[in-house]
């Protein structure tokens, strides 16, 4: 079959819409609704006392008015009330909380309040250095902070009705829109940290102002013209940074500035950055057909998937600049990987997927979302990774080595930077808009969670229920019940780590081949009744994964994955000293589901080999003929799960005999 | 038999009375004496173009009064005068140069007049901070440059007989000892860069005065007593720091002063301060037979070289702090490794042996020289290594990835902290001193290099001829020629990597075994007569090494030896991407002198295996079947030799079949 036509129109499938019923993700949603929300709530108003103040709804209050003091924090700290409120918004927008509405109503008003005469909003610039607005765009976040309450004001509508906080998020748009610009008078800068892109295009979509579409396409084509207009500012500035040790405005592949974005090979510098960029990119992309940008958002998407991307679908190779390295650089002990690029890699896959439904972008989501982003939250909800190694020794951090001192071997509280928890929140209360999507007539199933949807389908409703023990098992049921009976079609994602599927419809054996099978997707046309059903089995046996010869680190070494899960060895399982383990190439792998597991979940045993360290002959450098290796147990647990059993050594990778 | 006793007393061999002639290290000291020293004074003078300026000279002849201008340079620049003038010291002791020596005379009239009133040397608080004198040990290097002064003046007294440098550094050590000490008045304090100490020993050697002794005794009880002398100092300067970045009295550690020295169980913060400071108590130990400093010494050395020593001999596994980080963490790619350090460890050694004749210490010794240091300079004398990784990917550094950005795939012209090409200098000019010992009425031969030494064997002189092509044969051949006929033992070093060794007197066998062996040393005890001749093979094959199996990195990884040479991989005989290297537990070793290698030298070759790319199935990761490794001849160079033919991939450690 051909390849799918790109740019075909895409409704967003509203949360209110889509009921998420799955053992494995209620439990994280419902966490964010009952305490991640409510526990960042007291976090932004100061009330953890373990935890580092905010300040960040007393910024705004300061602005408001309302107090009397002094702006504390990060010069990008309204940012977390932005992500909260967008956060609250899709909880809001999947089922109704007056309480919660009501809060978010308060806060809403606040930063009514905090707005300036001319649009403007920002609580640094205002209570802090009010005369220097956009001189430091490099560094300084205003326009990443415009971004994150653009989306929180859009979220917000969609889900209450309520224009406030979006007329609030226009005006501060349209003020942008006349600052920035090749107009004459007007600056040619852009967004330091970015992100404002892709908010402006969800507010073109809420407004239908086109004039924030063509600011997100001029946010777009502006970075990285010549001559570079944060090397301008820097000379302005005199040279000065807004940090200590680093220059942003010196660094321009930090920002991804050195470039014009369509003539960018490869991914660099600030991962969150680089995959929020892409997003927006994609989103101009899709808005105005433009094939050529959309092929700079191919292109870069290949060179991260391809080269640059842990199995875990982290990525960001190096924690200075929390940064992309090069190509096959994959280090799993002194990676970066943090959340929140996860979570940007997941939203560049899904406008690509929305753009042109290939399963390789979905693929690629779902590792993401399974493996770094459940594992960037502790199983009580209150204990966040920001950095997320593949391979850890406790011992090794705290100073003892200095390369991994911004490596966590348990999850931290809170932090003074606090974009991952909020950044998790907001993504799994909005899990809804991930699992299916329609275009023309056709019902795409992307993920494999359960629950039940009503999706317009050319105008009529369909009622879609999936009931399956994802990602444990690979049996994925679907009801379809048409309003009226009608022809479309159901598209199933036939994922990249399955080689074996089975399909039938109402009992009967449907071919999954060639014919049906269309980028990924089996695709089912037929005339669906009410009470149709679909039966798809993923085989789902573990699977031995190796790397790309050049990926270094892992040569002669092996990761165990199973369905979308990747696994790895922990102490608590399997001891210390973790690299003694050897994985022999015929081991039988054994996966058996374990109740008192972390909450459930499939383990993976093995009879695998190990080096004795009591049986070294001596010394700390020996000719002598080495002790062979020992029978031993070896036990893997999926990586999102670790650790939750107290601090040890944790490898996901592990050496095989040849 | 039973071990030896600590304590004996040993004369220092003078250089003069050592002649080296041999291939491998008569290339080495020539070059020092002809390129590294005159190519040194051009740099301190300011007349190399490509380098970084030095200012050491001038600043020494502005503090004289000789000219006008500012203090340049970092805060210790004067200790590159200072081992300079010691290596030409040892240069002049082997062999007079009435030109070099006039050379050395004059700028020794500048130092002298750069002294104060009171005794007092160093030109950046003479010229940039007179009035805060030892107001920053911590931090500031005064001891340290005074320690390298005294051991300059001690060579300088010892090649030429010539008092004034001495008489200066004495009285520099008078008012040292004036200003430091427990009585009352006295400044609590001691040395933050070490190195005083042992030069204070050498002092004592030199003038017979015991207030340098006691001095020297004083500064090493001191170290790390309670309260701590640098947190006075750091509240006292208002937590003001030298350096930007880093405060060196907060990180106690760093400089060995987190504990008094007898109460350190690891080797611990910066190396090159931890072997100085061993050192130091080594010759404090020795010269007071002191037991128990001895323990600390032995404590510490065993720490050492059973977890914290890399397989060349190098050591410091970490940038930050370029120091010690923990037992067993010894990464090939990210380490430290300074020359320097490897240089100190060799001082240390030195002391060790001389203390206990014990052939670990040689071997060590030998380890560090063979490998680290002599891969510190190129082959034209004119580049240095400062760093020595064991394993190297030119496209990772560069800032590639940020952890690599110490480490220079190729050696560099000179550097702006001009340690470590000095250092090999002065190592090398007294290259003599390591050679032979007498202790009691045996000559030790503790390296095996050719050449002639006269040796004092109670109160009778004793030639040694020694004829060899170590390192690249085991047949070493000494010629014993006593003025008198006498019994007397020779004692020569059973090498640690030497599984079998035969030996014959006069062409009579004489058997090597647990009889005759001592400490790894075999001793020949008879009467000698002129024209005695003892012939000693050590079987040379190539060795595989293995780590112990708690050092992560070397997990399943060999590394080959031969004799004293640990080998590595090069991209110039291997191609790039070393890491899809394999060598079968099985393979064939062959060892084969090539003259056109790099001045001469034996390379390894075998039959290897090699994952292809080329055939790699697709994608980043795959759980596709990897295709079998292939058949591939792999070279092996010895490490010190490797980055002399241009830029390219390097690794000690391969991957083994098991």
């Amino acid at each position: 079959m051909s390849k799918s036509i790109p740019f075909q129109h895409v409704d967003r499938v509203p949360l209110d819409h889509v009921n998420i019923h799955d053992d494995f993700w209620s439990y994280y949603i419902d966490l964010v609704r009952s305490v991640v929300v409510p526990y960042q709530w007291d976090a932004l108003n100061d009330r953890i006392e373990a935890a580092e103040p905010s300040g960040a709804i007393r910024n705004f209050k300061i602005a408001a008015g309302l107090e009397e003091g002094e702006f504390y924090g990060m010069v990008f700290q309204d940012s977390d009330v932005a992500k909260w409120l967008e956060a609250v918004s899709y909880l809001l927008e999947s089922q109704p909380d007056p309480e919660l509405e009501s809060t978010a109503d308060e806060v809403i008003e606040i930063i009514a309040k905090a707005q300036q005469e001319d649009g403007y909003l920002n609580t640094y610039y205002t209570l802090k250095e009010p005369g220097r607005r956009w001189s430091n765009l490099a560094e300084c976040h205003e326009l990443y902070c415009a971004g994150h309450m653009i989306e929180a004001g859009v979220a917000y509508y969609r889900a209450t009705g309520k224009r406030k906080l979006l007329d609030v998020v226009s005006r501060f748009a349209d003020h942008i829109d006349s600052v920035f610009g090749t107009e004459p008078g007007k600056l040619r800068g852009y967004d330091g940290h970015q992100e404002i892109k892709l908010a402006l295009v969800k507010l073109y979509h809420a407004t239908g102002n086109e004039r924030y579409l063509r600011l997100a396409q001029y946010f777009v084509e502006q970075r990285g013209q010549k001559p570079n207009f944060y090397e301008i500012q820097l000379k302005e500035r005199g040279g000065e940074s807004h940090w200590t040790g680093i220059n942003h405005a010196i660094d321009l592949q930090y920002s991804q500035s050195h470039a014009p974005v369509r003539e960018q090979e490869k991914a660099i510098g600030h991962a969150v950055r680089e995959v929020y960029m892409l997003t927006g990119m994609a989103d101009v992309a899709a808005e105005t057909k433009d094939e050529s940008l959309l092929a700079a958002c191919r292109r870069l998407w290949d060179n991260i998937v391809s080269r640059q991307m842990y199995i875990t679908g982290a990525i960001g190779s190096m924690p200075q600049g929390e940064a992309f390295s090069f190509d096959y650089d994959l280090p799993n002990d002194t990676v970066y990987a943090e959340t929140c690029a996860s979570i940007g890699l997941i939203f560049f896959a899904h406008r690509m997927l929305r753009i042109a439904p290939q399963a390789e972008y979905a693929d690629v989501l779902e590792r993401a979302l399974y493996n770094t982003v459940v594992a960037g939250m502790s199983r009580d909800g209150k204990h966040f990774f920001y950095v997320n190694p593949l391979e850890v020794d406790p011992k090794a951090c705290r100073g003892a080595n200095h390369k991994f001192d911004h490596i966590k071997p348990v999850r931290q509280e809170w932090f003074g930077c606090a974009c991952c928890p909020p950044n998790v929140a907001r993504l799994l209360a909005s899990l809804g808009e991930y699992i299916y999507m329609v275009q023309g007539g056709t019902i795409y199933a992307h993920l494999y969670i359960g629950g039940e949807a009503k999706l317009n389908v050319g105008g009529s409703e369909v009622q879609v229920k999936q009931t399956s023990n994802y990602p444990w098992d690979g049996r994925i049921r679907f009801e379809i019940n048409p309003q009226e009976p009608g022809k479309f079609a159901l598209a199933l994602r036939i994922p990249g780590w399955c080689r074996h599927a089975r399909l039938s419809v109402n009992n009967e054996p449907y071919p999954v081949d060639g014919q049906v099978i269309q980028d990924g997707y089996v695709h089912i046309s037929r005339n669906w009744q009410q009470g149709d059903f679909v039966e798809l089995v993923l085989d789902m046996p573990v699977e031995r994964m190796r790397s790309h010869p050049l990926v270094r680190g892992n040569a002669g070494k092996v990761a165990l994955q199973r369905g979308p899960l990747v696994y790895c060895l922990e102490q608590a399982d399997n001891g210390a000293n973790l690299h003694e383990i050897v994985l022999p190439a015929n081991a039988k792998l054994e996966a058996k589901f374990e109740n008192g597991l972390l909450g459930g979940a499939v383990a993976i045993t093995a009879q695998g080999l190990r080096q004795d360290a009591a049986k070294w002959p001596g010394g700390l450098y020996s000719s002598e003929a080495v002790p062979a290796l020992q029978e031993a147990k070896v036990t893997f647990i999926p990586y999102y799960a670790w650790a939750n059993r107290g601090e040890g050594e944790m490898s996901v990778w592990v050496r095989e005999t040849f």
